[in-house]
C-alpha cells in the first residue's frame, strides 16, 4: 500500500515573508513560483495614461426590472461605465483613499492579482492611499478583522495562486444586524471604497452593500469583481470569470495524461467528475481541449450521473451483453475526480493579466466616485482572434464597470422577492457547444484525444486562451 | 452535481499520422505537445563521436551469487561496460542489424525517447538497420505480434508521454512454452538483439531471455532499460528509473495547488495517496518537493494506513478530544489518490534527455554484442552539481551497461529458487531520507509548503532535477 501525506489546514500559517529574504525562507517557493513573481504584467494602454469616465445608456435587469428597481432604489438603472482615453492625471493623483478589498467563497487562480491591481492603481494613480485586506472573507468586514497592504506585504503573492493572502470564506452579509456590522467597519477605517472579488452571490451582496452605504449617504462605493473556475458568471461586458482559465487548463493537463494512458494500456476506462456546479463550462471547455469519448453536458441531459455511478451502468450493461454472447472483454472502470488540484494552481498568463488589470480597474472606477458595478475587462472579438495568434494585444482591451443590477433577476424564497445574478449556463446554441456537438460522434469511436500538458508561463502554449472564450468572441479554436 | 467523462481504452485508436500532416489531424496534439516533438535533445559527448568499449571488474550478484551463478551460467560475472572516446565509426557504420524492442508494465514517462534513442541510434550507427516493436508488452514477443518501427512512425512520439506509440502489457515470459514462443519470434524475424523497457521483474525476464538465447548459441542479444516511476529500480551504476522525474513533479504540482488551497481556507485537512508500490521513493522526494505538514515513509513505520482510515483515526481522536474540552474546532477531511495522472504525463526535459542517451546507448551495446546488460546513463556527483546549478552538462554523462545478474538476489518460491532484482527502498541512512527527518518537525508546525507549479519545459525550473538524485549524489536540494 502506498504512504499518505497529511496537509493541515494551515491555522498558524500563511506565508512568513516574501520569499527575497535571504536565508532558508528563500526555499519556501519553488523556481518557478519565484520566476512568477516578476513577471512583468501588460496593463491595457487606457490604464497607461490618463483616462476620463464615460456613461453608457440607462440599465435595466436580467428579468423582472420593476422587482430589482424596488429593491436596488438608489442603483437600479445605473449606466456602464468605460475608460477612455483623456482626462487630468493631476487631479487622479492628487486624490488619497482608503479602500479595503475582500475575497469571497472559493478559491480561483488570479484574486492575489486582482488585489496587486487595485495596490498598484493606488500607488500610481491616487499616491498615499491605503489598502485593507479583510481577512477570511465577509466575515472579516463584519468582525472588522483587516490587514493593510503594503508593498511588502503583497510582493510574494503576486502572480501566485491561492487565496491565502488574506484567506477567504463563505459567510454572506445578510441580516440587519451583519449589514450594521459592515456599516461600523467602513465607518471605522473610513472607507472610501470596497472591492468584493467573488462569485455571483457574492456579487449580489456587494450591489446590496452598495445599495445600503448610498441608502445611508455613505461615502463607501463598492466594486465587485468576477470569480469562479466555474465560469458561471459572465454576460456581454463580462466575458468570462477569473480562475476558468487556469483550473480548465490543470483538469485538461490531467484528463489528457489519463487519456495517454488509457490509449497506452487498452485495460481501462477512466471515468472522469469535474468540479462545477450546475453550469458544465468546465466540462464543456475540458472537452474541447482533450476530445474525450463521453462526454456529459448537464445542461443537455436531464439527469446526471456521477463517475461511480456511469462505471457500474456500464458493468451492467456489458454483463447483459455478456451473458447475450455479444461482448467478450473485460471491463476495468478507473474514477477520478479532478476539483481542488485546479483551485489554487499558479494563475496562468491570461488569468495573471485578466486579473490584474481587473484590479486596476476596480481601483480606477472607485476613485471615479462608481459604486455598485462589476469591473469588466472585455477584449473586442478581433483582439482576442490576435491573442489566438500569440501576439497578445492586451494593450486594446477594454476597461470599465457594469451595473450590478442589469445582471439581476429575482428569486421567490421564503415568500419574498430575492435578486440574484443569474448563473450563466452553457448555451445549446452557443459556439462552443455547437462546436462540441459537431464533433462528439467523431471523439467517441475515433480516440481523437489530445494531451494540453502542463500550464506553460513562457514559450510555446503560455499565451493559450480558453477555448470557450475564443469560440464565444467568434474565433476558430 | 458535476458531469462526467468517459474515456475509451483506445482499442481502436492509436495515433493516427504524424500532427504535421494538414487538416484536422494536426489538431489532435495540443501546442505544448507540438512544441516538444522537434525539442532539441543533448546526447552525452561519448554518444557524439566514435566510441569503443571497456570492460570493468568481474561482477558478482545483490545475494546468494552462488545460485544466481547456477541460474545464469552463461552470463554470471559479466563485466560493466563503459563507453569511451575512440574505435572506428566505419566498422560501426557497416554493421546492419535488426532489433526489437518492448515496454514491459506500467507507464512512465520517457518510453517513447528510449525507443527514438534506439532509433537514431541505428539511423546514425548501423545504417540499413530494422527496427521493430513489439506491440503490447511481452505478449507482443511470444505472439509475434509486431511494427516496423521507422521514421515516419516514430515522429509523432518523440518527447510525448505514454506508451501507445507500441503500447506495453504485463504478461511475462515464463514457462519452457514460452521461452520457446520467444524464441521462434526473434527467429523469425532474425534478430541481432531486443531491448526490454521494463522495471525490475521485466528486467529480470531479459537476462533470463539473454541467458536462455546465449545457451542455445542464438545470435540474438538482449539489454534491459530501468523504467519505472516508482524510482525503487536503481543502483549505483543506474542512479535512477526514468519516469520518476515526471511522475513526481506532477504529483508535487497537485500536492503544491492543495497545499495552497488548505491555506487559503483553513477549512479542510487534505490526506493525500499516491502511487507507488512497496517503496516509498515517490513519497519522500514529493515530500522533498513540497513540504507537506506529516508524511509517512513505508520503510520507516511498520504498518501504512490509506489516506480515508486517516481520516478516520483523525476523526477518532479529534472527537475525543471534544468531549475532553481540549479541542473546539471543526475537522473537514478531504482525500485524494495522485496516480494515473503521473504515469502518462509530457516527460521533463530530465527525463526527455535521458531516457533518449538510455535508448541512444541500448543501441550502442547492442552493436558491441553485449548481451545480459542495463542500459546504464550515469552523471558523475560533479556533473549533477552543475546540472543544479542550471547548466545541464549532458555532455559529461557516462554511458554503458551493467550486468543484470549483478543486480540479482534470489527468492525462494515453492520450494525453487527464483532470481530477483531487489527492489531499492528508502534508505532510512540515505540523504534524502536524513534531509527529511532534519525538516519534518518543522513542517509539522510551520507549514513551509512550498508549491512548485506545473512542469516547465523552458525558462525557469525547466532544468530541475529531482531532489531524490540530487541528494544522493551529494548535492544541496
Amino acid at each position: 500500500m502506498a504512504p499518505s501525506f497529511a496537509i493541515n489546514d494551515g491555522v498558524n500559517g500563511g506565508r512568513i515573508t516574501p520569499p527575497s529574504t535571504t536565508g532558508r525562507f528563500a526555499s519556501v517557493y519553488s523556481e518557478v513560483q519565484n520566476s512568477r513573481i516578476d513577471h512583468n504584467l501588460p496593463l491595457p494602454s487606457v490604464l497607461k495614461n490618463p483616462f476620463k469616465i464615460v456613461d453608457g445608456a440607462q440599465s435595466s435587469a436580467a428579468g423582472n426590472p420593476d422587482e430589482i428597481a424596488k429593491l436596488f432604489p438608489h442603483l437600479f438603472g445605473q449606466p456602464s461605465a468605460t475608460l477612455v482615453p483623456g482626462g487630468s492625471d493631476t487631479v487622479q493623483s492628487h486624490q488619497k483613499l482608503k479602500i479595503g478589498v475582500v475575497l469571497s467563497g472559493g478559491q480561483a487562480p488570479g484574486g492575489h492579482n486582482v488585489i496587486s491591481g487595485i495596490f498598484d492603481y493606488l500607488q500610481e494613480r491616487a499616491k498615499g492611499s491605503t489598502l485593507y485586506g479583510f481577512r477570511g472573507g465577509p466575515a472579516g468586514i463584519m468582525k472588522c478583522k483587516y490587514v493593510e497592504l503594503t508593498s511588502d506585504y503583497i510582493y510574494p503573492y503576486r502572480n501566485q495562486g491561492g487565496f491565502d493572502m488574506i484567506r477567504s470564506g463563505r459567510d454572506k452579509i445578510e441580516t440587519p444586524e451583519q449589514f450594521k456590522q459592515a456599516e461600523e467597519t467602513v465607518q471605522k477605517l473610513d472607507l472610501d471604497g470596497l472591492v468584493v472579488i467573488g462569485g455571483d452571490d457574492s456579487n449580489t451582496n456587494a450591489c446590496l452593500l452598495a445599495e445600503y452605504f448610498r441608502n445611508k449617504n455613505m461615502k463607501t462605493l463598492v466594486i465587485g469583481c468576477p470569480k469562479t473556475i466555474d465560469g458561471d458568471l459572465k454576460c456581454k461586458e463580462v466575458p468570462t470569470s477569473f480562475g476558468f482559465d487556469t483550473a480548465c487548463k490543470i483538469y485538461s493537463e490531467m484528463i489528457g495524461n489519463v487519456m495517454i494512458d488509457a490509449r497506452s494500456t487498452g485495460k481501462y476506462y477512466h471515468f472522469v467528475r469535474l468540479m462545477g456546479r450546475a453550469a458544465s463550462h468546465i466540462t464543456l471547455e475540458c472537452a474541447l481541449q482533450t476530445h474525450p469519448n463521453i462526454t456529459i453536458i448537464g445542461e443537455e441531459v436531464a439527469k446526471i450521473e456521477t463517475e461511480k455511478m456511469l462505471i457500474q451502468m456500464v458493468e451492467t450493461e456489458l454483463e447483459k451483453r455478456k451473458q447475450e454472447g455479444t461482448y467478450k472483454h473485460i471491463f476495468k472502470g478507473q474514477s477520478h475526480f479532478f476539483g481542488y488540484e485546479g483551485r489554487c494552481g499558479l494563475p496562468t498568463n491570461f488569468d495573471s493579466t485578466y486579473c490584474y488589470a481587473l484590479g486596476y480597474g476596480a481601483g480606477a472606477l472607485l476613485q471615479s466616485g462608481k459604486t455598485g458595478l462589476i469591473s469588466s475587462v472585455c477584449a473586442s472579438p478581433n483582439a482576442f482572434l490576435i491573442v489566438a495568434n500569440l501576439c497578445a494585444p492586451v494593450e486594446e482591451w477594454t476597461v470599465g464597470g457594469t451595473a450590478l443590477t442589469a445582471l439581476m433577476d429575482v428569486e421567490r424564497r421564503h415568500g419574498k422577492f430575492k435578486p440574484v445574478i443569474k448563473k450563466a449556463m452553457v448555451e445549446l446554441e452557443g459556439a462552443p457547444f455547437k462546436k462540441f456537438a459537431l464533433w462528439r460522434d467523431e471523439w467517441a469511436l475515433k480516440n481523437c484525444y489530445i494531451s494540453p500538458g502542463p500550464v506553460q508561463f513562457t514559450g510555446p502554449g503560455s499565451d493559450a486562451i480558453s477555448r470557450t472564450l475564443l469560440l464565444e468572441l467568434g474565433a476558430q479554436a
